[in-house]
């Protein structure tokens, strides 16, 4: 029987980077992984392969990426803990002295009358289905999109790229609710509607209907869209068959149970990325956040971890960001609403400057900070920037800010450096300046 | 005689943001700025005056910053500590319940056989001077340079935007040398040249000759460069006159004394900005840093503790940034020379990735950081990035991790948000890969 030191079960981002790391931390020589898919999709690309990239094939993580690190295609279709052995569909029996899974997760299929019609599809990492997606597009004229989460809108974005007639509906009030302040969520609602992207927000969809394929979708307010495809982005759910199978302990979000250091209740199996269970940072309580970013990072952790803790996660902070159109927007930490839920006192600041200093730069757009704060401790709890390209990175300085529990003194303090050409005036940059009136609003 | 709560010396960044920040934190409503300048120059926008701007009225900062504080346009030619009075050149006396100098710094006039001659110049924050500038600019053809540190860089670079035939000369072995990794310094050099700027490095100036107004430069090699203008950029040195004739006490590197809250030695009297002596956030030795941000960071200081200690300036980073086409640098805290010069036992790593992911995506340029760690208790130094405009939020980004004290696992580990517009792949971000890379050459 071929048995390896590693075995790492997916091939995504956490898989990979589980490889990557254990090479590094440990120069392990042994690894495998085995994963289902000929070749793997970059995530958070799927939806640009739309419009953007254009073809599929532009957005594959390539295989040597994975180093020394060997590869089997196929399933792992069970587990024998005591063994210490994966089974695959084909018949194979693969032994391992550590076993990491990465299963990922499966995009939710909800449970609307007509969803199986012909041109409905989910957003699945697969690249022959995505394929298949592609092919439906091309006939396509007009695109309805069921979700306004991330996904949804960047498939809404990227469909009118290509001059499709896009609808996008959301359940919700607004688009990226869960995520943004409802600012935020309008402004990128304005800029959907300025692209000419239908938004119905504050509706659930009734039925999908048509003949054979899908002829419109009808909502619950018995309004009709005529579409000729639907794309559903709604979300995802971890799949944890296999180690359900095993007998792995499974999480409140339906995650495998991990501990701080991403061990299973098996000391000799780790799970890492979508199909892990997610803590937040903030309170250690299971969160629902799936995010590639977020994947690679719990790979790095498991990898280290193999043969005693070394590092700690200290939990889910929630760094996200996006551009629709040229509008860019980012986000870190908890929202209002979620900070509160957790019972803070929430003091929000918010700054506004041009990107460039002096406004008279070529190009200065304005750019905007929001920042939440909690009232007795003073320290920052997360916050969001919009609208210019450097809010990217800007979302990951709130997240260090964030992670480091830097109160508003400090942040209104925080020793930034800056350009004419790539930041706001020293006199008005948007974090310290964001902080100070989250300060001035105490006096 | 006229007398008020606050009265501020001096109208560029510092003084600008202590007014600002004083009517915030106290609602304090009776201040003066007394300055000399009729309008106020943006001062890191000045270089941009004389190619992306085209004209020194687009480089203003607008007196409508300053809020409720009054103006009054003059020269404050002596402070009596005791009566707490300032006085004007044109005989004016002015009473102060506080008083903050801001009084900046002068550009250091070399003392280079010849630098009299006519169409030499001086980087002075000045409108009238700039004006003269630009007339000069407008009649020469062939630009020196003199001092290759982020002024003269940038000069060299906006000279050569309107097509003048520009060389740069720097006394050190390469321009930026003092705050740039050696493959920085290398790495900007190389984007000059490529713009068609001749850069000399490792070269004295030994005279500035002509008739009546400047022919040419002439090297300590011997070495003769034609010019019609020369401008000098190398440095500046903190203008303390009135804080010393008041019997202020001065500081090593020729600042005002300060104490970590801004204090002189008088503790009716702060001072704030160029001027003011600086200390390093690492080892609290005095360090001769001068930037806008710097001085904006400790106008607020000086605000928040008019009447009490309340904020503390824990020392300067030194955080800087520029670009040069489209070249973009970007670095914060301790370069390796000065960490080693600290006595720290330094650890580099560094990472280089495409700036957006798949790299398939449009316009994707490589983007590279480079950290400096201190290996013994592992935490981030500084470090620098190069070369997409996201730069300038990075080196953010490194500050705010430096300044926290992260270590190179908590780098490694960083909760970034990544996206394919805005970021490299999570499998390849630059800040965190560079973490981790520092830290397997310890394996």
């Amino acid at each position: 029987m071929e048995k390896h030191d590693l075995v790492i079960i997916g091939g995504s981002a956490g898989g990979i980077q589980a490889a990557i790391c254990a090479q590094k931390h440990h120069k392990l020589k042994d690894i495998l992984v085995i994963r289902q898919e000929q070749k793997v999709m970059v995530p958070c690309g799927i939806p640009y392969i739309y419009g953007t990239l254009g073809a599929v094939d532009k957005n594959i993580i390539p295989d040597t990426i994975l180093g020394a690190a060997k590869l089997t295609l196929g399933e792992a279709i069970s587990v024998d803990r005591t063994a210490k052995t994966v089974t695959l569909q084909q018949g194979e029996v693969i032994g391992y002295e550590k076993l990491v899974l990465a299963t990922g997760s499966n995009p939710i299929s909800p449970p609307i009358q007509g969803i199986t019609r012909k041109h409905v599809y989910l957003v699945r990492k697969d690249t022959q289905y995505l394929h298949q997606l592609a092919d439906a597009m091309n006939r396509a004229k007009h695109v309805v999109v069921i979700g306004g989460g991330f996904i949804g809108v960047e498939f809404a974005d990227e469909c009118r790229k290509r001059g499709l007639d896009v609808t996008i509906v959301e359940l919700l009030e607004h688009c990226l609710q869960l995520v943004c302040p409802e600012e935020l969520c309008v402004r990128v609602e304005e800029v959907m509607n300025e692209r000419g992207i239908n938004v119905i927000t504050g509706n659930a969809v009734k039925a999908i209907g048509g003949e054979d394929a899908v002829e419109f979708v009808e909502l619950d307010n018995g309004q009709r869209i005529k579409c000729d495809m639907v794309i559903i982005g709604i979300g995802v759910s971890p799949n944890v068959h296999l180690a359900a199978e095993s007998g792995l302990e499974i999480g409140p979000t339906r995650g495998i149970r991990v501990d701080e250091f991403q061990r299973t209740s098996d000391p000799d199996i780790f799970a890492v990325g979508d199909c892990a269970e997610k803590y937040s940072f903030f309170n250690g309580s299971p969160v629902p956040v799936r995010l590639a970013s977020v994947a690679t990072r719990e790979g790095k952790i498991a990898a280290a971890n193999l043969y005693a803790a070394r590092w700690r996660n200290v939990g889910t902070v929630g760094a996200f960001s996006t551009m629709i159109g040229g509008t860019a927007i980012a986000m870190a930490g908890l929202t209002d609403a979620q900070a509160t839920k957790m019972g803070y006192n929430v003091v929000i600041g918010e700054a506004e400057a041009t990107s460039k200093h002096p406004g008279t730069m070529p190009d200065a757009k304005p750019m905007k900070v929001r920042l939440t704060f909690d009232r007795r401790s003073g320290k920052l709890l997360g916050g969001c920037a919009c609208c210019t390209v450097a809010v990217g990175e800007v979302g990951n300085l709130i997240s260090a800010c964030t992670v480091n529990g830097m109160t508003m003194e400090q942040v209104a303090l925080f020793p930034m450096g800056t350009h004419p050409w790539l930041t706001a005036s020293p006199l008005a940059y948007q974090l310290t300046d964001a902080a100070s009136n989250a300060l001035h609003k105490l006096n």
